[in-house]
């Protein structure tokens, strides 16, 4: 403590100062309704005389919160250590973690970062949710096997997941169109005269990768592509280089790429630079998300955007209202994908 | 609840089921020593048996610990919803991030992430400390005037610093010897046959930039290099760029960069490649940290490796160190750095 403040103020220092009794103050202090306005006020201007400050702990007994939320990563196969740092060095959590802040500051609820990668890892979720820690938790999956949502679910746990669940669930959650932003790269390309499209999708148990997949192929068909190269990616920009080699290889004369993200559209950029094609000139590509790698890369990437800081404050307020409203139903919000036109196609 | 757990189990139903008292299952709950071996396993069985949890507000009334750590992105100058996305945009954040989660959850201690950025969210910092929401403070500050520092060591509240503050005070932090890092990076384009070396040093109000430029310039002058051509950026990769243009403008026939971060070598690799130049047959540059764009550079960059997952980790372990025993005295942990030979010098 400072020497400003040589003896820590208690309950009944301010309960002396505005002349009410002990538990008018605590009823104050956990926002209980039914107190004369009057008296409220009273309190309030005596916790700032004291400098009171009520203890979390104490107050959480009688309101029954926590005023945190739990901001899980979860994910299956890479374990410990190495799942640490690869959740947290992907720039898409970094963009969820400001959306979330962003939001829930103003509500004065703080995020709890947690892992779930094992089954230790996603009881130890569970049991941080049942004793109180958190009021409820935003999950966001790097596998869609992932077994916490169900987990949260059954035990009827506040959560709110970015994505829809491979699986139905009874459980809220925020995702993007992704056939409308596979369309949208589509589109582009189309109007841009390119003749022969090639497109690096991401892995096929995804349901995002499917559907971007999906409304790409659909709009191509619809404008009179009958075929379309396809090779796989795992979202990488090392598995977007070995597609796009492969592809080149395959089919020479392609003239335009969609990758299912921004990382695995640079590593084309880099691979067809290398083979003497100019990126947009001979070959135009098109990304997904509107990450910082579109701006990283030159050409800086044309890209479909994602309003993944959108997204996760809306993840955010979504949950903030279960908890205030246990009885509310699961609620879904789909977000609509902007085409964003830079220089690479 | 799930269909298998009716109600809520008690601390009642724990000491039924263990036949002790109430008082002596709160004491094993609670880490309270001298409770006999044998008397613990058995309650700990019946936690096991009854499927009860702890409420942790009720545990932390006795423990008066919130088993929370506040992970602090601070600064000043932006504010508000920028600041948050800016800060978490960031791929050092995520490093820091992952670095500590992958430490503090051994310890069964999980991170609150805050922002401060302005007078009221350093307040909000301070009283969540006050009241016990979290037990300590990892603070990572974007400025290198940020008042948090001063106002957690006056208050006596636990907290350790990423990188020392600008001014001296009585508190623990990690950092790195990053002149010796400078030091590197001049011995390593000295060694390649590097003539007319320039740098793009960082923000010279931020001491880690100051002492990585001081270790670079007194390297090179220990080499017999009199003059060295300085460009100051603001570790963007923007400012890489510019600072780069500026060089070559000045000085055509350079043939070593050290730029004080990866984002900006970044830059400069790409104004170089635009301009004609080879990197590295031209032109040697080497950056600094070994963060992500290291690799997604091409050439992929030769940089000066800063561990910020492993610096992350022991921030934690000091912190956790403090708030076990209070009188510790502050610490400084200072890390060396190594440098990582890719393909850009």
């Amino acid at each position: 403590m400072s020497k400003s403040v040589p003896r820590t103020p208690t309950l009944e220092d301010v309960a002396r100062v505005a002349g009410v009794s002990r538990a008018t103050v605590s009823r104050v202090i956990n926002g209980i309704r039914n107190v004369d306005a009057d008296i409220q006020e009273t309190v309030r201007e005596a916790i700032r005389t004291t400098g009171y400050t009520p203890n979390q702990a104490a107050r959480s007994l009688v309101t029954r919160r926590a005023g945190t939320i739990a901001l899980v990563m979860s994910g299956a196969g890479v374990e410990g250590d190495e799942f640490a740092k690869a959740a947290f060095a992907d720039p898409f959590f970094g963009r969820v973690a400001g959306g979330v802040v962003a939001y829930v500051r103003t509500q004065g609820v703080h995020p709890v970062l947690m892992l779930a990668e094992t089954t230790t890892a996603r009881l130890e979720v569970l049991d941080f949710l049942r004793r109180g820690n958190a009021d409820g938790a935003l999950l966001v999956s790097t596998h869609p096997e992932d077994p916490l949502p169900g987990m949260l679910t059954e035990h009827n746990l506040p959560a709110v997941l970015f994505a829809r669940p491979v699986r139905p669930l009874p459980i809220s959650y925020v995702d993007l169109a992704h056939q409308d932003g596979g369309s949208l790269a589509a589109d582009h390309l189309v109007a841009r005269g390119c003749q022969r499209v090639v497109t690096i999708c991401g892995p096929l148990d995804v349901p995002a990768a499917q559907d971007r997949l999906a409304g790409f192929r659909t709009s191509l068909e619809n404008h009179g592509y009958p075929y379309l190269p396809i090779a796989e990616g795992d979202f990488t920009q090392q598995s977007g280089e070995t597609a796009m080699q492969r592809l080149l290889l395959d089919h020479p004369d392609l003239d335009g790429v969609f990758a299912a993200n921004d990382l695995m559209a640079h590593g084309a950029v880099l691979v067809l630079q290398k083979a003497g094609r100019r990126v947009p000139d001979d070959v135009a590509v098109v990304g997904f998300d509107d990450s910082p790698p579109a701006l990283a890369s030159r050409p800086r990437l044309t890209t479909v955007r994602q309003p993944v800081e959108e997204m996760a404050a809306e993840m955010a307020r979504l949950l903030l209202a279960r908890i205030e409203d246990p009885d509310q139903p699961p609620r879904q919000v789909v977000f609509n994908p902007t085409l964003i036109v830079r220089d690479s196609a």
